[in-house]
């Protein structure tokens, strides 16, 4: 499991001081850019030194209860890979770990240049089966 | 149906070329917010006016078909209402009706000063039966 | 002078009802990117078919009067081309008339692959000039 | 003076790799965000609990030297306070402290329910003179 802490700040609050949720999925997303670099993968080393790169395919996210400027968001993401592709999960926890949001984000591994999926690097795998397996 | 022609910009891609998923929900949200407004009942007037609003509490998107800059998107919503809650479902389509993307945002109606879900106002759940039907 | 109207929507807007100011800046850009699809060069393509672009070097912008959700901005862009720059001069208009903001970009054409600043190509600094005169 | 360091993300580049300037802007906001919140008054507590606001009345900033993802920019935060607004200056340096990017924010204290500029209350104030002169 990874995990870091998104503070919502003021610029993310709608007129109902509570964050709009594109601001929300803007925090997910760049907490699987901070993931793929922790691993050493980053994303814009694949698009650089590789052929392939995760985009996304399908997600899907609840939100149980609204976030508020100044609310450190705990956000926690376990990779579930398969062959060819990984599904990074999500829970969101504000407070005394009260559950604000959770849902994923299933990324295939694609070539760059067209082809369809492909099989993920063994080196690459392995760390996702390592943060799959880890606390 | 409601419809709209979203245009991908260049500061909406990447490295590949493609559009960052996360400017993709913002159109997506964008396009809520004009609908309302073609209904005659804005996020912003409920807010203000009204003490109730259309909270997000569960959205899923599959895409099917990257976006480049300069596409034009025909974005459709088709509002889904039951009683205390409507579903907006969209579908994206790019070129010669190739679908880029489609999905939905659930959203209750809630009362914006706590006290959880409550009837949608016939004035505004009228609306969305009309649009649903509707070609 | 280039126009187009840019509307702001709820999830632009702050606890205060009033539009976060990166949200101004993003419609600043999509402005400019409007404006080079407009005269046939748009960003996208110097990008793809082109060995430069117009990098931003330096930008100010004042804010006069808060924008609000709702609010139908007409947002003008004069182009004031040198040799091997261009300055995009904006206004922002709300109601009757009244200046919301005002400001410009300045933009260098560069070349992709470095080595600094080149001579804008006639066929682009002509469709800036003819913008620059015109009502 | 206050610093924090701001990782560019994949998901702020463009087609060239290189940050989409917008997304400088948002890591700017977040920025003053984050130092109004170190100096004990967040913009979110301003807004619930006090009766004034810092609205933003000119911004400008000059842009150096491209930001790629990945990038690691040391953001500094210099207030600069007068009796009724206060300007922000920032500089951001990549790699070995090379400028990317300077400027400021200019910031009035005003009123959320109008009235225009007022003193800044002494217990701010004193803050911002504290960074101001610190290192």
């Amino acid at each position: 499991m990874f995990e870091r802490t998104w503070t919502v700040r003021f610029s993310d609050t709608d007129p109902h001081g509570i964050a709009h949720y594109p601001r929300i999925v803007d925090a997910l997303h760049e907490t699987s850019d901070m993931f793929m670099q922790e691993i050493g993968f980053p994303f814009w080393e694949l698009t650089g030194n590789y052929d392939f790169g995760f985009p996304l395919v399908d997600m899907r996210f609840e939100f149980e209860h609204p976030l508020h400027a100044g609310d450190d968001v705990r956000i926690t993401l376990t990779p579930d890979p398969s062959t060819r592709a990984v599904r990074f999960e999500y829970d969101g926890f504000v407070g005394d770990d009260t559950l604000a949001f959770s849902g994923y984000e299933q990324r295939v591994c694609a070539g760059t240049s067209g082809g369809g999926a492909q099989e993920i690097p063994e080196e690459i795998r392995s760390q996702f089966v390592e943060y799959a397996d880890g606390e």
